[in-house]
């Protein structure tokens, strides 16, 4: 059954259950998330990003090592906008992260991309909610690194974790470049290998430009170097991870940067509401829908069109009868 | 001067200016482009995609050599979606292409996010009509290939070229994988690398496996090898993308192609202007204001906060004045 209580409880299908509806955009989903957003605000969620090959899902799969060592419930987002054709992810939940598939203190999700703009961040704040309200704490997401929306489903985390690796082609390091300005903590993953050195200089560089280009911030993000695929250098990320839970607790901004998150996906979804709804042709003035048509016909440039239509929108008084 | 008349004689400092306008959302900008827009609609527009290393740039760059040779005038427009945070193209402009720089029939402009949703898909329709009303043809619209935003640039050109390489790691050809579906022209590049062979095969298996699969279209996707580095392939290219045009043109899908280009353009456009412009607080009902900060404040989850909010607004009456 999925009932609130049944989420809360931890219960692992339930939680599937509630995240596939709210994926698919089911009513159902929305109403139980209503009713369980109030249990919500407690997990230390983390975003983890960096180029494709930087090794980030080896280095997640090592990080909830360390953090079942240490007692703690781990929920694993994995986002992957990689199909927006077939709608279904390719790296799955099934060849993801085998050690830890059967220990039911790991909850692992992964996200796929349904086509619409700005989906994936949705999905994935829907996600952390329900793994949060699950008792999942921390509640790690893993994005590609490339492209708008992954850089900000990162953004939206408590913690970007950076990674680079050594030894990766140009473009994709310029790729990685734009990320590097959000994080708060940097990862060399990968530090065994030729050029290890070299990246680190520039790492350095980079972070020693930064803290003297913004304002003063009681946070210095560290880099810390790992080979995940050994394990190394794991303790040392996840304390660093806890360090800045603890720092964004004392600051008050825990819970702001989760009021942000929640704003701009209501922002977001609020945009796309106005234009499923009000431009369905049932709702349109036959007036207005002619300058939908003007649009597909090419009489009409987007632009124009969507002024003459925000035109003729409003809101009613108070008091005023709902649609 | 920037006026209808300067971008339509293919000014190209005047067209410069007026994409720098849209992609700032400066309103002269979209006067411009209203006026422009009836002079728009004959450019064939190309999206060249594919994983980061399959050597696009490199590719544009013969291709656009071949358009020269036939004496076309041609457009580029480079999409980077890197650099959401300075709002700066990393490979700009300059460091491309060099040896078409001085070329006054090849007009080129590098595309940045500027962190909005959507803005880089906008921005690109944007410099695609600005440049096809200036008299380039073809426009070739070259994009990472990854990312949710990305592909739909690449998907809403009239012909989607996806570009392949052999020797790239897995987690690269699965982000490549989701991209193939889309394509009308499959270029293999650098054919003379070791690993070619296997990958023409993996893609003739995906063509033939995908035309069994779709409702029967006179269009068969060719695949065709290239080592862009030395110009070699780069003729049957050009040939492949021409083809694809004529066969639009004559079944009329070039127009409508554009129009559901557009139509997408527009939802897009007033989804965000529904969010920007109603959410003001000045527009806002104080009653419809409170919703607002409660999300902010986490006392209510983002999806309840828009059902009420849409619940209050409405289309006037016709014949009603506009606010």
């Amino acid at each position: 059954m999925t009932s609130v209580s049944a989420v809360l409880a931890g219960d692992v299908a339930a939680g599937a259950r509630l995240i596939r509806w709210l994926e698919d955009g089911e009513p159902r989903g929305r109403a139980l998330l209503a009713e369980l957003f109030a249990h919500t605000g407690r997990a230390h969620l983390v975003g983890i990003t960096g180029p494709p090959g930087a090794g980030k899902s080896t280095l997640v799969d090592a990080l909830v090592g360390e953090f079942r060592r240490r007692d703690c419930r781990v929920g694993v987002i994995g986002v992957d906008p990689s199909s927006p054709f077939t709608g279904g992810a390719i790296l799955g939940d099934r060849v993801r992260m085998q050690r830890h598939a059967t220990d039911a203190n790991v909850f692992i999700r992964s996200m796929a991309s349904r086509g619409q703009l700005g989906g994936l961040a949705r999905s994935t704040y829907d996600a952390a909610l329900v793994m949060d309200a699950m008792g999942y704490d921390p509640v790690i997401i893993e994005t590609v690194g490339v492209g708008q929306d992954e850089v900000e489903i990162a953004m939206l985390a408590h913690t970007t974790v950076v990674v680079s690796v050594p030894g990766l082609g140009d473009e994709i390091q310029a790729i990685k470049a734009g990320v590097l300005e959000a994080g708060q903590v940097f990862v060399l993953n990968k530090a065994d290998r030729p050029g290890a050195d070299d990246l680190r200089r520039q790492l350095e560089l980079m972070l020693h430009l930064r803290a003297h280009g913004e304002r003063a911030s009681a946070w210095e993000p560290p880099l810390l170097a790992t080979v995940a695929t050994r394990g190394e250098g794991l303790e040392a990320v996840a304390d660093a991870l806890n360090a800045h839970a603890a720092h964004l607790r004392t600051t008050g901004q825990f819970t702001q940067r989760l009021g942000e998150r929640s704003h701009r996906v209501f922002v977001a979804q609020f945009a796309q509401a106005c234009a499923q709804r009000l431009l369905e042709p049932a709702r349109l003035d036959p007036a207005l829908a002619s300058v939908v048509d003007d649009v597909r016909l090419g009489r009409v440039d987007p632009y124009s069109a969507v002024e003459v239509l925000l035109g003729q929108l409003a809101w009613r008084p108070s008091g005023a009868p709902p649609c």
